[in-house]
């Protein structure tokens, strides 16, 4: 029962934490995405998940994708939109996103602010899967996605 | 991939959510706590874990116990104490605590203003168990947490 002092990690302005790197957001330099760092907040195994904070600079994106995994959101910093299924949202500091399987999404930060969210996960889970030309030209078929994709 | 209204819910003022009853922390009334509410943010099967706010009034606290699994805390509003194991901490809004199997604690609002956290557990967990008068004694011969517990 000793306390070590990683068990309480302070936080610190700009959004970051002790012991917690910034992160490349993903090591797969071939997924569109752009001004993204991850920071992994909790990932033991005992608890079954893990809670992520991203972050984006003004003007930046997460990778639009969809996979079998659930994602769990809470913005945490500023205001965004995001993509989620057949719609574009605006979402701003502590709205929760429920994201289910296939389902495709993306975050987009707005008004030159940075923009970040917690996303909590299973910890076994699929790989995202990118679109596809086909179900890029699908999406785009809504004038506000396509507006949206930019 | 229709998007009803339930994938985003809407955070309101003060640390509300559309569709998230405030409900009691605990349905035990037997165990000890103050003016404390418990709001459930994500709870779906497939993420195999929930993330749940807690929040106390000024003056509140939650109970004082340990159990099997862990917790992953993140302050989410004001300012508080906790008791970790063997030492008190202040805790402020975004630092994240790390409640490892078996380590005692307890939550304290402080500063006369709301104090409220999320926590991320294992959907599959085990029940609390609170402290009995040998283990409440072992406590509060270390003067910080006797002064702690009141």
């Amino acid at each position: 029962m000793s306390t070590g002092p990683d068990l309480l990690r302070r936080f610190h302005d700009p959004f970051g934490w002790d012991g917690v790197p910034r992160q490349p957001y993903k090591e797969d330099a071939a997924t569109p995405f752009r001004a993204i760092a991850r920071q992994v907040l909790f990932a033991t195994p005992e608890l079954g998940c893990e809670l992520r904070y991203f972050e984006m600079d003004a003007g930046g994106y997460s990778t639009l994708e969809r996979h079998e995994h659930a994602h769990a959101v809470m913005i945490l910093r500023g205001t965004g939109r995001c993509l989620l299924g057949d719609a574009v949202r605006e979402v701003r500091t502590h709205d929760l996103i429920s994201i289910p399987a296939w389902t495709w999404h993306q975050f987009r930060a707005t008004d030159g602010v940075p923009f970040g969210f917690l996303c909590m996960v299973n910890a076994a889970r699929d790989r995202p899967q990118l679109p596809d030309a086909a179900a890029l030209a699908a999406l785009r078929a809504n004038p506000e996605i396509a507006a949206f994709l930019g």
